[in-house]
């Protein structure tokens, strides 16, 4: 129900949502939003092509939150939420959702937790007790607690501990921010979620699971009126909690050097490696920025158009996979990254210099008028196919607003990626893509240890 | 008068110090220790050779226990200290300390604060007076904090940010301590210092300045008796302040991957790189690991008898300079570190190879029982040699109690150095110095970069 698998897809998501652009309004009717008296947020998202609704609650809270020592805290949360409140038994809520044909999950990151069902709309007002109900009223117990800790320590055993790729990423991640939070791990370090316990538990449950740290994004087949009619009678009986300090957190100190992460392991078959930089985030940067950033990643290494994969993949043919990406919706300042394998006899350093080559020339020469024309044409299209996704668009809202965007921002946005010029993707390429200031990771087969 | 120089210095003193060894009671009689009323620990070391006396406060509070975000607050009090207090003008302390022909300063490090002067017998009362006074009474105004952030902020520039030597070390830190404090340079980082406030100083002197916070280390020409009539009459006025938790601060977890950390700079002349480990310290380690730790530091690079310098600079030739040292006197886990660099045409690449094959030399056969007997040996002359020093002795002290340690531990010390065995020696080696699990500093020229 609530795996990091699926955090892990709803982080690539959320990305490939940056990339194919937060856009629209449905296909129906204009996006409302709302607050109701005590402080909860609401997004109201039309879309009446079919008889369903998703309804998601965001909470203001992810893992780069976490008081000191206590990583992981906000993932257990994402388990925490199914366990029993003082209303309904332990998996009634999952119960009810698979018993009306419906869907539901939940998913955590560095901002925010989220939980969603997608139900048929007149399940929606049950949907909403529910998540009003789980909001406040959890029962935590010490027996609780120690149940669902040992899951998550199993899943971290399965997903991060066993895997090479995975045990690389969190040490990059970690050398990459040297001071701001993102470098702690989302599932948390073992040796902290191992001591996580009751106390910690409630204190951050009534912290944060409150009405006025949360959004609620309905996009679907329903109405303003009709969502603020079933909230006010649930999410409305749920009393605010007390005011949260602004979310300022740690931020990084310039980057000076190069650094390098090596993971060697005999699991391993095919050598590859990635190269990140700290870049601003939609809502740290300045105007333009972001934007700016989003089409050099599509330009540079975004898809088959890319010039990475036209250059290493095609052309030169050195490489099995090369490309770039940039994780635009963060509250704090976020990554750029780039990354190759090579194919056939082809060594990763060979890929890895053809790949600083083309990071090289775009800083140094820019990008065509011709190539961000059709840069952002891609976009547009990703939009369109966006549009039919109904939790897409939820996603939008939903991860625009935990990360201290709004609506305005969302709508807007289609209209600034198309005013970014050629120089915008060129300053933003030679400010931030410098190679002797970046982190590299390399995950290589065990006979290559050294290399 | 407080200045980042001596906190450098300080830190490699206390680091000579773990080397050399805290081991002696003075020239004669016996170390007393006891506690005031207000929970103020005193330690008397007595040392009647010379009509001086050295008189120490060590408050347990350093860098690696700043709340997050404000980096730099614990050495900005090492600044801050020397302000007017209700009862004396700024700089009256420091001209009564030059008055009587005395010396004074302070110095910060990862795990403690402390401030020192020497003086003839006389002025122990006065010194005592002064010092308790500054305890709980500095007058901290918005023009003392911004005045004295100006300097600190100057000295980040002046000694950090123009050495490529000292921004190279401080991103070797943050990326060898992934989730420790140690990795939170000591001075500060920039963006935060920039930010430190009277709010966030009246919060950290109200909650660290106290008598039950600090340990007060007298050594010299005095009876524990005199001593403890001055400290009643002075420290023991100030009031207890409320208990503080106990330092529990995050811990490092499992490093699975080798990292490097590169600063290219035209600067540098010769290229020099250091390796370090994670390890743990005395407060940390199970009985017997660190002192193991000490001797296998000493019998690998700790002087010009150890094996890296033996092989490297006088066999070999290729090394200008090639060591090893162990940083035992930390809260928490600490580093063991290994360095070398090139002499005349030599790469830095051969050297590096050269110690890396040292390293794994002495993981993989451990070291004789001769080697260990004469390293135990140099010890043991270098505490006949600390024991002349009457501030190193007052050092041992103090870094000792600062960091979980009692005066029973820096007595019985020299007997658990002579216990380790050569198994203990080796068993250490194997266990941390591990080449694929370690992280590395190159400082290079700039025609290097890349290399």
């Amino acid at each position: 129900m609530t795996s990091c698998t699926r955090r892990l897809r709803a982080a690539l998501l959320t990305s490939a949502l940056a990339l194919t652009g937060p856009a629209l309004a449905g296909d129906d009717g204009k996006v409302t939003d709302f607050l109701l008296d005590n402080g909860m947020e609401v997004v109201v998202i039309p879309d009446h092509r079919a008889p369903i609704v998703t309804h998601m609650v965001w909470y203001k809270i992810g893992s780069a939150d976490e008081p000191a020592g206590k990583s992981g805290i906000a993932h257990f949360f994402e388990h925490l939420m199914f366990k029993a409140t003082t209303n309904h038994a332990a998996g009634e809520f999952d119960s009810a959702v698979a018993e009306i044909g419906g869907s539901n999950n939940a998913f955590t990151s560095y901002d925010y937790t989220a939980f969603h069902e997608t139900v048929a709309p007149s399940a929606l007002g049950e949907m909403m007790a529910f998540e009003a109900d789980r909001m406040r009223n959890l029962i935590l117990t010490d027996d609780v607690i120690k149940t669902e800790r040992d899951v998550i320590l199993e899943e971290r055993r399965s997903r991060i501990d066993s895997s090479p790729q995975a045990l690389l990423e969190e040490e990059v991640d970690a050398t990459l921010w040297q001071n701001q939070p993102y470098r702690i791990p989302v599932i948390g370090w073992m040796q902290e979620m191992e001591q996580l316990n009751r106390t910690d538990a409630i204190a951050f449950y009534d912290k944060y699971y409150r009405p006025n740290n949360a959004v609620l994004v309905v996009a679907g087949d329903v109405e303003p009126d009709t969502v603020k009619a079933l909230a006010e009678k649930t999410y409305g009986k749920v009393a605010r909690g007390p005011d949260l300090p602004p979310r300022i957190r740690p931020v990084e100190p310039e980057q000076n050097t190069k650094r390098s992460v090596t993971l060697s392991d005999a699991r391993v078959s095919v050598p590859t490696f990635s190269t990140q930089w700290v870049v601003p985030s939609y809502h740290t940067a300045r105007p333009g920025e972001a934007e700016a950033l989003d089409l050099l990643a599509e330009i540079l290494g975004g898809g088959n158009r890319s010039r990475l994969y036209q250059q290493l993949v095609v052309k030169q043919g050195v490489a099995a996979e090369a490309g770039a990406y940039f994780q635009g919706t963060m509250l704090d300042a976020t990554n750029f990254t780039i990354y190759g394998a090579p194919r056939g006899d082809a060594k990763l350093g060979d890929v890895e210099a053809a790949v600083d080559a083309e990071v090289a020339h775009i800083a140094r020469d820019g990008v065509t008028d011709d190539e961000l024309e059709k840069a952002k044409q891609r976009y547009v299209r990703s939009m369109i196919f966006a549009r039919d996704k109904q939790d897409d668009m939820a996603n939008m809202y939903g991860s625009t607003l935990a990360t201290g965007g709004n609506v305005q921002d969302v709508l807007e946005w289609p209209d600034r990626i198309r005013k970014v010029t050629a120089d915008e993707v060129k300053a933003v390429a030679a400010r931030y893509l410098v190679l002797d200031h970046s982190t590299t990771g390399y995950l290589l087969p065990q006979q290559q240890a050294g290399n």
